[in-house]
């Protein structure tokens, strides 16, 4: 007799079976098709608490042990991940065995993407361009500056003779600098539907550039490269610095002086973009002529702040992790997939999980075969039957399992603690802004002139009481055009905060803010999918 | 020369400082005292990207290596749970070496609770009384019965002569029998401030009982019990079935049998105990007078799934799990903290922490001695300015990472993971019901009389497709007057899902359904905290 949870123990013990058993198996292979768990059913006429106890055996025989293919894919991974270099790693730093088999990256070892669904693409980049500063660089909470570094990065469309139509696109926190196809990499990007002639951000006006931030592991110097006062040539790991967003966007300047371009015809950013978005503005309020900041925030909260925290701290569990010294061994994925996990969940909504998976399982083919050639029993007796696992079962389970397998091996842990750390530590109320050892480049003509009427805030609750000092932090912006737009499902930068930008910068003055709210249930991606919403806002506001 | 970041070994070369890094270091120490993150500040006049670079001298000195209290911890964990038992494991599974000293369990470990917030009290229970089940217990999904079980209990008030006083109290997760002090145990219950004389279920009037469910770890049989077909006397570990909230009731009904007591009073419920009292509605409605549900759902989402499976992947990814056969050897303590920070997010809210935390950093003391005599640089420099962290930094941080520490050695790993997973699969929808090996227990008086006008939905969006299926499937309550009470923080149980559960019961026919939203910040957790407005809701649906 076995258990309907039963393994592969459970077939070899299946002759044993029990007549009542027998029964129950045979009654669930004839409803093995349906999309819900079979029940032991025994007994389908009326019964109660208390008198299914009468009703079975006293013989309790040893159950089967169970099976864990989510857990057992973690060594397996391993095993991969042996074989193949991860892609973020510069090959210098691969041991010589390692990288005979560099032709092959582990990104194709991941599961086939599942069909359905709006998930962007995510593929490595090729074909950038990089920009070298040889320079020291001075750093927001770092007595050592950077000796040097490099910024990935690409460009569309083509710059015009005075140099006035550049558009500074920011990224969110693991994207490239790949934002759309290139002539040189023909790969989709992360916003393909976004950039190019005639789509909103329309590169047969515009000439594009988005860079991979620093930090980032997609050819711009981050924990992954090389240090240059380690003797053997090691890179940064965790003694690379703690950067803040102002950092990240200050070497984006660095950048347009070596491009010639003095003023950006717009500044545009999504979700960490928007903050470095609203960062750049500050920084140099003369150079900047729009910004967009779509599901971004001016100061990040306790609430975000968790959710981060959440990703870092299962990723800094992972013994592969190693304090961040991982590259010349085994690079953490378990942590990896872990945290793509969690923060999948705070890019998307319970709406929109409820429309696309509801309450369905996975589909698991009635005959499958294993390797060794035994039927592959899990989620199903031999005879069919669907069953509870704890491994994914529900289709809300399998995406995130899924999401989090096709992500841990395409981006850098160490960058990835990084880059999320500045997020946390962005800040532009007055007091926090007073604490960076740079502060905003004044405009020529300095005194700013409050004209019109006051403008009511925008929440419907009483404004926060950091307000006022977000309004002052962001004055320097207060002459600027600025596009805010917010999604009212987005659980990790709420529509509060989207207001809250908005409304300090009108307190602030600026009479030139366009906010808009979405509906939708797509969560914090809507910037990565809502193409007729959030570019036609785009579109509309850069004309 | 050292970074700001530096740990011990840049106290040890701090000799070497060059002028500008000392005067950078002076400079912060005077701002020691500030509650926000020093800056580098070589330099507080106007300046910008463009110029910052030529500030600095070319010679970049070896980083320090990085400090990583936050991981420590968990080896530190590791060594000290060698030399004291948690506590939830029955003594019989310990090994001779351990058992020696388990006079002290691991809690005693924990680092002390902060003294602000609302937290509900967490503790051992004991004193509690056992119900024995002898004979086979039938199962939802297994094929094999449960041998017997064993169900802790405790009691409060006095079973009146009729016995028609009692009321069935269901927990959440994670929580014990101990919902309040007893003569037994005087510890503080998780529902203190709601049981007693005069309380909101006053004990005055009515006889309590709250058990630890089936597949719990505080005295009722569940994975860490023994396993009756173990030749060896082992746990059942993750042999243990799969149950159902339908079972964890089922068995209850048994105690109540046990007890003499034919029909409760009330079934009373919050988060997993709102399943339940509904549950014990539709197995026995004519033994459950009176229905509370509080934050729990008729039909879990699969928004509340996908944080229960990252919970659930995170402990099982922990090698010390090891497929859950961990009784002989450490729990996965790691894991079970790290699962913990992630629930703890789901249980409160974002504005509370905005309130409560805002982006306060922890307090760090300008002169703190580590065990070795050095100071500990840990966010400070030696000068004492404030530095950010990879590890907890803001209060939020702190917070969490004190949750998961508090929680992990004293819940059975195996336990909540079964528990989550019963939450997961429940779903009172027509369908889904159909699929139990049991159904409800029809009343005498069957045919049911629809009287009055149809009631309006209470959701102000389309009504979910699946709701007249769950209409059809809460049709067995009809005649139970029944509380509903949500919350609009609530993130894991959405006020939509309140409403929903009292939308079907209506559509259902039933008459009697009350139904509160509650505002405030405490998220899901406000059902332990908000005795003003829950316990109000509670006393006055009793009366």
């Amino acid at each position: 007799m076995y258990s309907i949870l039963g393994g592969s123990n459970a077939l070899a013990s299946s002759s044993k079976m029990t007549i009542p058993a027998r029964r129950v198996l045979a009654a669930a292979s004839s409803r093995a098709q349906k999309r819900s768990f079979s029940s032991t059913a025994p007994a389908r006429e009326p019964s109660n608490a208390r008198n299914l106890q009468t009703q079975t055996q006293t013989h309790i025989p040893p159950r089967p042990d169970p099976i864990f293919p989510c857990v057992d894919a973690h060594s397996a991974r391993a095993t991969r991940v042996q074989h193949r270099r991860p892609p973020f790693l510069p090959a210098a730093h691969i041991p010589p065995a390692a990288a005979t088999s560099q032709g092959k990256t582990v990104s194709e070892l991941s599961a086939s993407e599942p069909g359905a669904g709006p998930e962007p693409a995510y593929s490595f980049p090729t074909g950038y361009e990089t920009y070298h500063h040889s320079e020291p660089f001075e750093l927001s909470y770092s007595t050592i500056p950077l000796p040097a570094f490099d910024l990935a990065y690409e460009t569309w469309g083509t710059l015009n003779a005075d140099k006035s139509n550049a558009i500074l696109l920011h990224t969110g926190l693991s994207a490239s600098s790949h934002a759309a196809s290139t002539a040189k990499n023909s790969a989709e990007g992360w916003w393909e539907a976004f950039i190019g002639p005639g789509k909103p951000i329309d590169t047969s006006k515009y000439f594009v550039i988005c860079t991979n931030v620093l930090g980032g592991c997609y050819g711009s110097t981050g924990p992954s490269s090389h240090d240059p006062s380690s003797p053997n040539g090691d890179p940064y790991a965790t003694r690379f610095p703690v950067l803040s967003i102002f950092d990240m966007v200050r070497a984006q300047f660095h950048l347009l002086d070596y491009l010639g371009i003095d003023k950006l015809y717009a500044s545009v950013g999504c979700s960490m973009g928007g903050m470095q978005s609203l960062a750049a503005g500050w920084l140099e309020p003369d150079r900047v002529q729009r910004i967009v900041s779509i599901s971004g925030t001016a100061r990040s909260s306790p609430g975000s702040i968790a959710m981060r925290f959440a990703q870092r701290s299962v990723l800094m569990a992972d013994p592969n992790w190693n304090r961040g010294f991982y590259y010349h061994g085994q690079p953490p994925h378990t942590g990896m997939k872990l945290a793509r996990q969690i923060a999948t969940i705070t890019y998307r909504s319970g709406p929109e999980w409820e429309l696309r998976f509801g309450r369905k399982l996975r589909d698991i083919p009635l005959s499958v075969s294993s390797a060794d050639g035994n039927p592959n029993l899990e989620g199903r007796t031999p005879t069919g039957a669907r069953v509870p696992a704890l491994c994914p079962d529900f289709l809300i389970e399998t995406y995130l399992d899924h999401q989090g397998e096709s992500f841990c091996l395409k981006y850098d842990a160490n960058s990835l603690i990084y880059i999320s750390k500045a997020m946390d530590l962005f800040d532009m109320t007055e007091e926090a802004l007073a604490d960076l050892p740079f502060q905003s480049r004044p405009r020529a003509a300095e005194e700013h002139q409050t004209h019109g009427r006051q403008r009511q805030p925008l929440s419907l609750s009483p404004p926060a009481a950091y307000l006022p000092s977000l309004a002052k932090g962001l004055a320097p912006l207060r002459d600027i055009p600025t596009l805010v737009l917010g999604i009212q499902s987005d659980i990790l930068f709420p529509v509060e905060q989207q207001r809250e930008v908005a409304d300090a910068l009108r307190m602030a003055g600026n009479h030139q803010v366009v906010f808009y709210e979405l509906g939708g249930v797509w969560g914090h991606d809507t910037f990565l999918i809502d193409v007729a919403n959030v570019g036609g806002a785009i579109r509309g506001f850069l004309h």
